[in-house]
């Protein structure tokens, strides 16, 4: 199978690279790092193995992608609206597109847009970032969880999956709504909490009230799961996700970091569509909703 | 009748000043502008009219006031633990004890530290601060909502309204939970929202997103009153709020002028007690136990 990369930052670079270090056949589409890695490669320290990828099968117009079998996706979802234009040449009658991306509602979008597209999605647990041109820093975690959403080809997703076991990333498979609300546990609270009080992880649960907060902010996410017609994520799981939490470096979630840098924040993925899909299964998330609301006043400050 | 001010800030200083320039016996206890007042007087620059007053009656110590009709307080809540020996001379068998404060629940404390007492709870609407050492700035607004907590000599409540009105004040009279639940529905939403997002009352009303907030906060309020027994809190009382504040100048609430001076913010009469007694009516508010939440991790950074 041949694979192209779309989004190649902290989490495209490592995933991707990865499958190439293993011999995987993989293109990149890059674009203000074009030129370096053509020159340079793709450097990407891990600490589970450092590689330099040189040669790199590198592209700067999506046009001039061939048609792959697996289409990985890693953009920040700010940037979903461009898909249907990236993916136009990629992406054959056959291709499976996989996002690796944070939020809820994006494989619905993309499928509405193009829809006899194959597609699954994919949640990276994982702290890595792009931290110079062609140069990826995976400085902890890193397992993937990949959920089937239209993929009428079942050999073709197995093989992904394999083909990441056998490039050294541990790799699960769950039930896509799961997959996603799952992930939604920690990322509802914690991204929009670390931006709305400028803080971290371990600020935010060492501190007894936002402590109770973040966990209650757990159980609405849970709570509109079920509604939404997720099985299999139980009430305990808040406590687990605390748990790790704990244990977990002080930590700078996706979004906070976003913010930090002047980057966009995906207030709409990760929050505005989840909210609107509990809302509408008659479980509304209300301080999860002022979070949103919170956010989308500090996005226009 | 005579009077004691405990409490000789913005609001003290201004009801009390009004007071004295009518001609009422009013003694101030003051702490750290005790000396200057003594040689300069109170000077009161107000939007309804200048007053100076020279002299004054000033007091440095609680046990050198003498036993007086009425006490006026306008101490911040953070100090009402002091109020039992600050009020321990002052206050005689049946002298009136008027809490000018921001908040619910205090006039419970107080009374159950001072069982005899007779208290009254008054909520100010006014723009007016401290500006200098005996001097104080009164920019805008000015009336005064007294209610009767536990009163027994309804002549002298009458007779402290009557003598609020000869001063110059707009006072009007209400039942005591209304009054105090009625000021939360504007006091609990912007208070603290101000702190958390660092901005005024303008700011969130014009973002549709804040704005939307702002107003589910006040139906929380206002539905949290129903439950404790408050009739006469409509919810279109929501709606008369937002269009007054659209209609007040850009507006920094006494929360947020406190955090921005490095002062202690209200956090418990303002947002824990009210929230503590709306769960045992079983009506909780859930966006403001968030804020809660938020702004004691706020006042602990």
């Amino acid at each position: 199978m041949n694979y192209a990369v779309i989004g190649a930052g902290g989490v495209g670079g490592y995933y991707g690279g990865r499958l190439a270090n293993a011999g995987r056949d993989v293109c990149f589409l890059l674009h203000s790092d074009y030129e370096y890695v053509c020159k340079h490669g793709l450097r990407v320290d891990s600490c589970r193995g450092d590689f330099v990828l040189n040669p790199v099968r590198a592209y700067c117009a999506p046009e001039d992608l061939p048609v792959c079998d697996v289409v990985l996706v890693a953009l920040k979802t700010v940037n979903n609206g461009l898909l249907p234009s990236l993916l136009k040449h990629v992406a054959g009658p056959d291709t499976l597109v996989v996002l690796i991306q944070n939020g809820i509602g994006m494989e619905d979008d993309l499928q509405e847009a193009m829809p006899g597209l194959q597609i699954a999605a994919a949640t990276a647990f994982i702290c890595s970032a792009k931290t110079g041109p062609g140069h990826i820093s995976h400085m902890d975690y890193g397992t993937l969880t990949v959920a089937n959403y239209s993929c009428r080809d079942q050999a073709r997703f197995e093989a992904l999956v394999q083909d990441f076991k056998e490039s050294g990333v541990e790799t699960f498979v769950a039930e896509y709504k799961l997959a996603r609300w799952r992930k939604a546990v920690w990322n509802m609270p914690f991204n929009g909490m670390t931006v709305a009080l400028d803080t971290s992880t371990d600020a935010l649960l060492s501190n007894p009230a936002t402590r109770a907060l973040i966990y209650e902010q757990m159980q609405e996410v849970i709570d509109a799961a079920a509604a939404c017609g997720v099985t299999g994520l139980e009430p305990s799981f808040a406590d687990k996700m605390m748990a790790n939490t704990d244990k977990m470096t002080p930590y700078k979630p996706s979004m906070k970091l976003d913010y930090d840098c002047g980057r966009p924040m995906e207030i709409e993925y990760l929050y505005s569509r989840p909210l609107a899909l509990a809302s509408a299964a008659g479980c509304p998330m209300p301080r999860l909703q002022m979070l949103e609301a919170q956010l989308r006043f500090i996005s226009n400050k």
